[in-house]
């Protein structure tokens, strides 16, 4: 049995090493390009920046505690990718905490994980988005998912993606996948407009069967999956040509990935009420976006 | 007294008349346009698209009732404007006639208003937003108010705008202009960015003083005073030169009112929450905006 302590620092030191290794990959994508309007620009390289976590304005008892870092990485490949990492601990406000398991209980809480969101110059390279953390409060769990958010999607990207997140999940549970991906379904949907934000994926949280091992290997399996299959994609892809059509479609479609992040995304909600970096939650924003 | 039959009628119709001419005042702007990069295009016109009102979808007996026009106008002086008048009524879900007064007497309402959200192509030139409303439950009241949100602030447009709107309210109430100054200024505010949305203007909502009259000739005066003095702003700089980076700064300055609109707007979520019509409701986000 691997003590609470044990387990926050095996998590945390995990997502900073999927955080390394990342970034690692996406920079070798942006070597590669060979052709296209973006090709003279120089090869992206990430940016990192450390950041501090400061109490939340109305509880000074909440913070501070803990920060992240963040890393962008601005490229020819990737117009706008960031990749953060965080373990944030504190109390929840009152009205927070009655929203999270264990939080009424003991408003205390300790939160570590990985956030990728990653915005493409190409209208033929879908955005993606991956997540993995491990929360304790009174209770702990982990959570996690990723998601593809095609500009036209591409009946083979998605059989792919989605068969890499299910071959994952199988490993585990039979149930994890047809679970997990219906999860993603729901969450992934914009009620105001009735249309879905992508492709879909997984999408998975309050993961405590009883065995923290077994957990913490399907989240970072969820990982791995990720990053074996992503930079497919991309490299599939990054050389389509596309026209000034293609790219108009993709500024309104990033248009729709705002209208989420902004009004439904937990991530977002749970960042900007816990004191979290507004600069490293609003990464996930595409560096440009139409509303016509 | 007016019976509150001929209290809904006479603000509808005269919500819709304030419409009307602001729309005429805008299209003659796009008619004076005589310099500058965008001069070559044909002066804007606005299109009007009517909506019926659908029944939310967690309440078959929220309505459907009422309606509204859109009005936008994509042209060479203003980027995109969108001009909406409404009348909608029906029934509140329980969650939200919760927080609306008199809503959890009664949960019927009635609601009807003129709301406008103008994006300038010219990055001197202000944005602005300006909406007044009557609404109708178990008690009902005014609100409204017009905001401006320039670029780079200018003090003289600033001063300006200001004198407008507090010779409106000094003609009703020596309170108003200090206390809807000091409303507008809390509620066009970005905690997550501790930054004010603009240079403010005034803000009033739940507005009954016992005299329907005194409180809808306020209402009025509100958009009059717009009315007067946003055309003068727009023409003293629709003509002023611009650079790239004044256009970059515009972008990046409109991913904020995003931000505003998406996370904060009390007209968005009273229009998403209540069966409004999305493209109406988010007619307010600015056709291009940057998180780069």
């Amino acid at each position: 049995m691997t003590s609470p302590d044990a387990q926050k620092q095996r998590a945390s030191d995990w997502f900073e090493d999927l955080r390394t290794r990342i970034c690692a990959e996406f920079e070798r994508i942006e070597d590669e390009l060979a052709d296209g309007p973006h090709q003279d620009l120089p090869p992206g390289r990430f940016e990192r920046k450390p950041w501090t976590r400061t109490a939340v304005n109305d509880d000074p008892d909440s913070g501070p505690g803990g920060g992240g870092i963040m890393a962008v990485m601005r490229g020819r490949v990737f117009e706008k990718v960031g990749v953060n990492v965080s373990t944030v601990y504190g109390r929840f406000s009152e009205k927070f905490a009655a929203e999270i398991p264990g939080g009424a209980e003991n408003p205390n809480f300790w939160a570590s994980g990985v956030s990728l969101v990653a915005h493409m110059r190409s209208p033929k390279v879908p955005a993606v988005h991956m997540n993995t953390r491990h929360i304790h409060t009174a209770k702990s769990w982990f959570g996690g998912g990723a998601d593809l958010t095609p500009m036209v999607p591409d009946d083979q990207d998605t059989a792919d993606f989605h068969a890499a997140l299910k071959n994952c999940c199988d490993r585990f549970d039979p149930a994890y996948y047809p679970k997990h991906k219906k999860w993603a379904d729901e969450y992934f949907f914009l009620p105001h407009r009735n249309e879905a934000r992508g492709v879909g994926g997984i999408f998975y949280d309050y993961l405590n069967t009883g065995d923290w091992e077994a957990d913490f290997a399907y989240t970072q399996a969820v990982g791995e999956a990720f990053l074996e299959i992503y930079p497919q994609l991309v490299r599939r892809h990054m050389h389509d040509p596309w026209t000034a059509a293609d790219r108009e479609h993709q500024l309104v479609r990033r248009g729709r990935y705002v209208e989420f992040n902004l009004i439904h995304d937990r991530g977002t909600a749970f960042g900007l009420k816990t004191g979290g970096n507004t600069e490293a939650i609003l990464m996930s924003m595409p560096p440009e976006a139409k509303w016509p």
